[in-house]
């Protein structure tokens, strides 16, 4: 019997490539570790929505829900329309089954080039716990007048106090587990002094909840300045909560100071009892490099630690991490599609042998 | 008589020590080009607040009217919570005024350190026009069942056909002045992917605008996107249109790569006959270096350089942007408060002897 049942949606463009690797590290690390992974794969995507015009078949969600963990390659087609499947796949995905937290490690892993001078991995290493059910991403709004002259649109941000309270509360006990020697430190990034009904709410919840992690140092940062700071001093940083619109922005910001989408991951978590977890690396479905065998896997293989560390073999995951950062700091000449020195298979092959 | 009239807001903190060296650029460059600047004090700010309870005096908006561009220091005291003057003050006279273009430029300047690795002032040169009146920044929204377990909380942007059509063409015709010898280009940024209502509304408005500006290149990006490319590919950019909340974001972003916040400074533009404009520089009011003459002029003082461009005086401007370039890139050992090599003064005085 496996230990661990995942699904695989491989997904679009180079997805199906980076997934590979993935799947393969992750299947190595497993054999070393004494537990097995069972795989399914689900043909979502782009070409499947072209042939069947349904993104997610009826009855999709409760079948994912079935699975340990879910690990997503990338969305997106050329002969789709942007924003199609990144609504009707990604999104609902992250809606249906709840996973209120989006997870962005942002870390320079030794021999990554990273855009910002004089930075070295000891300076580039914190967490995004991005919120990521509610806010300008719950889709309501509405036209009045529309196509005319006098023509007025809405988008509605909305945040519940539950819903602040599970992602704060969770963002508190990640930032107490990870227990960053330089000092706990959660920082809560928004905009109080513009949104002041929305970011009311959230700013409330950040200082009562505060209160039962004493040795946590709440810290608060608008939005605006911590993109400055984000690249003048990430040192500044340990654990960063925000918003689901904010987050977006700011785990791009962090993921090219990380050196780019060849390297960020993300996992979108529903951490209650019986919740289904999403994996998925950072990068897009890149079509212009599809089936050519130089995409980079570093960051679908980054996802597949945390898949393995939020699924019950840390261990497993820990291996993996370390495996990738010998890799990037002895092998590869660099993060980006066809200069790493090496093929996307020579990669994964590169980052099973470390971990050994 | 005068042939121009300004209204000086000198604000808190550092805002007068740099409101003082710029108004001094400005005389000296007035002197030299053959007209002069009648100044008008007005004591808003912190302290006034503190003394009077008035952020704005009732009538304070119609005698600003009368003016024919308005400088503003800095807001914010460290005794006023934060939000109470930036709300009441600085985004009073944006809404009030009808300020709709928020110009900030994104420029390194010769011998400034951007902390982006290898990218040169020919790299770090383009212009964010961010909507300055609409979006989240409407302050409109509200609470259920407020302090409650089942507390909701709403923000909603609004945009208007009118307010995005005004924008957009002021960028799109912004751009073909500019004219750029690399090619005229204007990139929206937003997030049409998920904010389908208010970006939808965005985007038709953009496209049906570009008709009338065949020469410009129109463009798309989404922000999350964008910021990647500003730190890894600033060169890409010519002109941004983006939206208000966005914008805050981006400027801020382009701030710290053009040289942080001693540098950058930015317009709040009526551009209709007989608008009222505001130009400011970005940093804020730096409490900690109040009167001790280390703070960084070069943003108020190019501040003022806008002003005078936009205030039918841009030989006047071109002027001070010129010498502004030749004192940092042969005087300045740093644009940080206290390590420039100079007083606050000095840097003033450097500009002013740079003009001729
Ligand atoms: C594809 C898009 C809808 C998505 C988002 O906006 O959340 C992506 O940018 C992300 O950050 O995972
Ligand atoms: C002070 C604040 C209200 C303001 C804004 O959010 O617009 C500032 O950040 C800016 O960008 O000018």
């Amino acid at each position: 019997m496996p230990n661990m049942k995942i699904a695989v949606i491989g997904g679009d463009g180079t997805g199906p490539e980076v997934t590979a690797e993935a799947l393969k590290v992750m299947d190595a690390v497993a054999k070393l570790e004494g537990f097995t992974i069972e795989k399914t794969d689900f043909g979502f995507g782009g070409d499947n929505y072209l042939k069947t015009g349904e993104i997610l078949p009826e009855g999709a969600v409760d079948e994912l829900k079935k699975f340990d963990a879910i690990f997503l390659g990338a969305v997106g087609h050329p002969d789709v329309a942007p924003g199609i499947l990144e609504k009707g796949l990604l999104l609902q995905l992250r809606f249906q089954l709840d996973q209120y937290i989006n997870l962005r490690p942002v870390k320079l892993y030794p021999g990554v080039e990273t855009p910002l001078q004089g930075k070295t991995p000891e300076d580039i290493d914190f967490v995004v716990v991005r919120e990521n059910t509610e806010d300008l991403y719950a889709g309501i709004g509405g036209f009045l007048k529309k196509g005319s002259a006098d023509e007025v649109a809405t988008q509605t941000a909305i945040y519940s106090r539950k819903g602040c309270e599970r992602w704060l509360r969770w963002a508190f006990e990640y930032t107490q587990k990870r227990n960053n020697p330089k000092g706990k430190k959660l920082t809560l990034v928004a905009k109080t002094n513009v949104l002041t009904y929305g970011h009311d709410l959230i700013w409330r919840t950040f200082q009562e909840v505060a209160k039962d992690y004493p040795d946590v140092e709440p810290d608060y940062n608008h939005v605006d300045a911590c993109c400055m700071w984000m690249v003048k001093n990430p040192e500044y940083y340990d654990v960063i909560a925000t918003t689901n619109m904010f987050g977006d922005i700011i785990t791009d910001l962090g993921g090219i100071i990380q050196g780019g989408m060849g390297v960020a991951a993300g996992g979108n978590i529903n951490p209650d009892a019986g919740g289904t977890s999403m994996y998925e690396p950072m990068g897009g479905s890149a079509p212009k490099y599809t089936g050519k065998n130089v995409i980079n896997p570093i960051a679908a293989i980054s996802a597949g630690a945390m898949l393995l560390e939020h699924t019950g073999q840390p261990a497993a995951g820990a291996r993996v991490m370390k495996a990738i950062q010998s890799v990037t700091g002895t092998k590869m000449k660099s993060q980006s599609a066809g200069k790493m020195g090496y093929s996307t298979t020579e990669v994964g092959d590169l980052v099973v042998d470390a971990l050994s």
